[in-house]
């Protein structure tokens, strides 16, 4: 049986970093790719790498920057020649670590940052490593009797159900939720493209939660404390979730408890 | 009673010079202000000035560029005091003017240019007039009976089908897809942030059908001859629905038929 690859973007702290270990941890027979802007800045990815001897490789990846993608795409491909699984978790809430309360916080620019790293930056690693999810050996997720139907590898997108569009009862956080829409969009997109050629690729969005990191950690005094999860509950919800996953699942967002969100 | 004032961005060509022209013959009384990137390449705009003298007034303006969008801002209260109707019409297909028909079209900057033009653009607009509209005299729509449900004005964003995630069945055309959805999502949040505040601005995504424009026209082989608009009978249809309007129809993306689009 091959060796099954997984690949998580934004990896160095929060939900990345937690995927990393959950599946070293789980999936004893897996390899983690972990990719981040600064490998030498994540000590907790060392440390991880440490651990599990041979079975974490940390590549440098900014998602802004196309041609480092492009890069990763060829050096996962030489070493590894396959991908099973690629998990989209970097984001931002606003270059200005908060969330817009009105108009009168939203600027162009700070729009423009953060579609750039929460929605265009995972399409592009989509485009890169699509290829690759292709010739995957179907390790994530559940294989139906019919051969058919098999799938060789799943992209999650790390989605918010502040980027439900029906959802939204509130307002505010303009950037946030604009972003997570756009990628909600373009996971269903992925999602058709992906699940028309054969071998296919299951595609989805998941959300987390609120979940005990950096990104949200402005609004936890806001959060009831049975609702703020931590890191290692999302993320063993969220695997739940994908390892459930077969072609008939593709195209939807999902939250941590299995239900599916409206768009 | 006060003279209605509209101003629709995007102006010189399309949509956007046919809402020009549909109002300026239909709302006898309206003052019309157009904006596009270059004014003096706009030979269609000069004209309609000339046939409606003192009516017309064209305004140097790129979504592109938060700082015109605020000197536009600035003009408009200078010699008008309040706005209307605000429509969101310019928007491109992508820079190449061909949608992505798959991942291998898909690159960093034709999305981020798309986004920017199409999604940014419209919520800064929507920032720096939302002052003017709260001054609106509630000219266009309908104002109830319920003093308390008057709107002073109205923000109709130019959104499209294919911007509609839960109606994705084809796939494609990445960049212009996430673009809307995103649209919507800012339109989603406008109508919740202008709803709240008195006097009330009624925010609305509004779909043309496939319209005999610039932006469509590589495509228009593949579209039946009947479901292929003018853009007189489209802004027909659209006027039709933002003459309709009042606070109860917030929030919502409408196709030119008047009915709901999912979102």
């Amino acid at each position: 049986m091959a060796v099954p690859v997984a690949l998580i973007q934004g990896a160095s702290r929060g939900l990345g970093l937690e995927f990393c270990k959950h599946i070293l941890k789980n999936k004893s027979l897996a390899v983690v790719i972990a990719t981040c802007r600064n490998p030498d800045g994540s000590s907790e990815l060392r440390g991880l790498s440490g651990q599990h001897p041979g079975r974490l490789t940390v590549l440098k990846l900014d998602v802004n920057h196309e041609q480092e993608i492009l890069e990763a795409a060829e050096q996962v491909k030489q070493n590894f020649g396959r991908l099973d699984l690629l998990i989209n978790s970097s984001a931002m809430l606003h270059p200005s670590k908060r969330g817009e309360t009105s108009l009168r916080d939203v600027s162009a620019q700070g729009v423009i940052s953060t579609l750039t790293t929460n929605t265009v930056g995972p399409l592009v690693m989509a485009k890169y490593f699509a290829p690759l999810l292709q010739k995957g050996s179907g390790a994530f997720g559940q294989q139906p009797a019919v051969k058919a139907k098999h799938h060789s590898g799943i992209i999650a997108n790390i989605t918010a159900k502040v980027g439900s569009i029906g959802d939204n009862g509130l307002g505010g956080w303009y950037s946030y939720r604009m972003s997570k829409a756009a990628l909600n969009m373009a996971t269903r997109n992925l999602s058709i493209e992906l699940g028309r050629s054969r071998p296919r690729v299951v595609c989805v969005s998941i959300h987390p939660g609120t979940v005990n990191t950096d990104l949200s950690r402005p609004y936890h005094k806001n959060v009831p404390k049975e609702k703020l999860f931590s890191p290692e509950h999302s993320v063993s919800c969220l695997m739940s979730i994908i390892n459930s996953l077969n072609i008939d699942k593709t195209g939807k967002a999902y939250s941590w408890d299995g239900t599916e969100l409206p768009w």
